[in-house]
């Protein structure tokens, strides 16, 4: 007999693990090329310069002790300089406020933008852990959908004429997840100007922003507006392990973030931050990194891209993959990702199913494929596995 | 003119930061001596093994990648083993949950168990980061009183008898912040019992246990019941930097928290998870470590303890110190504590008034003193100071 319990919450009902942590479950299996998973590639991590860093914090015992809720000091001053040269102007270090990844901030910022029933725009195909945030947090969703210059902000402006008041808009404005595509740079101050007019926070969520290809991101949405608040992360550049994520925002939020940091964890880790501070202001050093990661990131998608191309033709279409972790495909012909996912995993190729990120539904002839840990000889094979399962469902 | 940003959320009104944290930035003085603080001894902090075992852990790439929800598996299997011996019983992995310090904990408890408008009982005086924490949630506050054996269990139980129905009971069993008692084995057979046949959680939130000075603490609340959720953190005995707490509960819980993890911050650091793990299962060293740290804080407890009960006398009394970090104190002479702060900062000394962990006012001739950061001649001028300002407050 199992012991009964008391309750839980009953506001847990409306919660449910992300499906594509479920997947993963299901697609770890060794002989299985996993197209599916959306990790960086621990192998270009820079595992001896973070070992020096940490030797170098663990010289003394400053490191040791807590730290203050917004982060440690010397982090949000190089953070607050890089942004500031990204911007294009000064970002005070009190607008810089580091979260336990960024996927914290999202968190953090959806209890202090969102009151219950509040509207958030989000773009469709969705960053999934966006949404479970803004979902859990009782807000009504209503997506806006991406096309090849990113979200279509024509259609945001129409919502916005028929009288929708959202709270914020949450845009992956560079090689976003999972639709591959980078908003351009008309969009992007059209999107400022709709926040400007219309009195909305934009939340410009940029952890790929650094992993481009043939040519730089463009400037930020920050760029044209005060009223957006920008979020990035060291997880894709450095490592996962730092769990050093940041939000760049107006003084008001960052006060309210600090409010609810203190309940939610204190503080962070005064060591990885440091580690984190130290990596980040060596400026030549990290230029370099980043270039190396950016060069076999590149090197990698052009294989998957090219080899995709070459085998389904005019079946399908893919993304151009000009920067960040993901490529983003449609087939023309009917194919049910869904249906095709059993019979890919049996030919031994994982990817995750469009419908994984549709807001409300959708996306069944689509496919989001992560190109970062698999090396272009096996991304090439794992296009051979995909076409031969898709050929079968044909038959 | 300084811009209209867009709103915050409502809610956000009823927050308000720790007056604790106010203090702290008012008392940073050097010339002042810090009983307000409740920070452990960072030059009691194991530096040179926490750097070996950062060594080791970045000797390859496995801790650099995100890691899994509920934590590093190694760690999991070293807290599932001390707390199997702690609790007499065998703890599965599957119920050890690793979270960012164990004030994580609270606030993924407090979503997990709570429905707004819920009830829950604390402890008065209370920790006041859990307070925080169950306030953002929409709980209903009651409070029991603690006396020299920890919460007044009868009070609960008159409580319960008359209808109230808590979603869980929180307790510092151990060595209690910022009371100094911990609670006798009598008292957490009855909360057990209580638990058991009312069908409520206990929180038992724990991160002082093994900081005692004379005598170990008694057996844990969970040993008397399965209804109990335990909490505990590596901050008070490793470094607060790593930010490894956990807590130990029946799997319904674990799962739940596990689904507001993901969207929290989706895991934890694999490289101080690694480290944890290192360190806390190396059972010779880390007792011999924690030896050193409770000799220490053990003699600056008695130093202080001697020190204000010679000082005041009968004015007024002080909790015994038998571990943690905490003398609480009670003026029978009509001192009020929060009228006495300004002269004693003035005197070179600062404390926490009670009334800053009052749950509905009180505690106005208590105070708060934390006596891990001084050595016992700098705690001895700490009390003297303090009772030459309470001397000019009577003149």
């Amino acid at each position: 007999m199992s012991p009964v319990f008391p309750p839980l919450a009953n506001k847990l009902g409306e919660l449910k693990s992300s499906a594509i942590r479920d997947l993963l479950k299901l697609t770890s299996r060794a002989d299985i090329i996993g197209l599916a998973g959306g990790l960086p590639d621990a192998d270009l991590m820079p595992r001896e310069r973070l070992a020096k860093a940490a030797e170098g914090a663990l010289s003394d015992n400053s490191c040791l002790q807590y730290t203050e809720s917004p982060g440690w000091p010397a982090l949000r001053a190089v953070l607050a300089a890089r942004e500031s040269a990204k911007l294009g102007r000064t970002v005070p270090v009190e607008e810089v406020f580091v979260t336990h990844g960024s996927q914290q901030a999202l968190s953090l910022l959806a209890e202090v933008l969102l009151d219950p029933g509040a509207l958030v725009i989000v773009e469709d195909p969705a960053y999934v852990g966006a949404l479970q945030v803004f979902r859990a947090a009782g807000a009504r969703i209503v997506a806006v959908p991406l096309d090849r210059e990113g979200m279509r902000t024509d259609l945001l402006a129409e919502l916005l004429a028929r009288g929708e008041r959202p709270a914020f808009v949450h845009t992956v404005s560079n090689f976003h997840n999972p639709g591959g595509v980078t908003m351009s740079p008309a969009r992007r101050r059209e999107l400022a100007e709709l926040a400007d007019a219309h009195g909305f926070w934009v939340i410009e969520d940029d952890p790929y922003g650094e992993l481009w290809f043939d040519n730089p991101a463009p400037a930020p949405v920050a760029t044209y507006s005060r009223n957006v608040i920008r979020l990035s992360s060291s997880s894709k550049i450095l490592s996962p392990a730092l769990r050093v994520g940041w939000l760049v925002a107006p003084d008001p939020v960052c006060r309210a973030v600090e409010l609810l940091k203190q309940g939610a964890d204190l503080c962070g880790s005064a060591l990885t931050h440091q580690i984190a501070a130290e990596l980040l202001a060596d400026e030549a050093w990290l230029t370099a990194h980043i270039d190396t990661v950016r060069a076999a990131y590149g090197a990698r998608a052009k294989a998957l891209v090219h080899a995709f191309r070459a085998r389904f033709g005019d079946r399908a279409t893919c993304t151009d993959a000009s920067g960040g972790m993901f490529v983003w495909a449609d087939f023309t012909d009917g194919t049910d990702t869904e249906a095709l996912l059993p019979k890919a995993l049996d030919a031994g190729v994982a990817y995750v199913p469009g419908s994984a990120f549709a807001v409300d539904g959708g996306y069944r002839n689509s496919m989001r494929m992560c190109f970062t840990t698999s090396e272009a000889a096996t991304l090439e094979q794992a296009i051979d596995r995909l076409a031969r399962a898709a050929q079968s469902t044909q038959l």
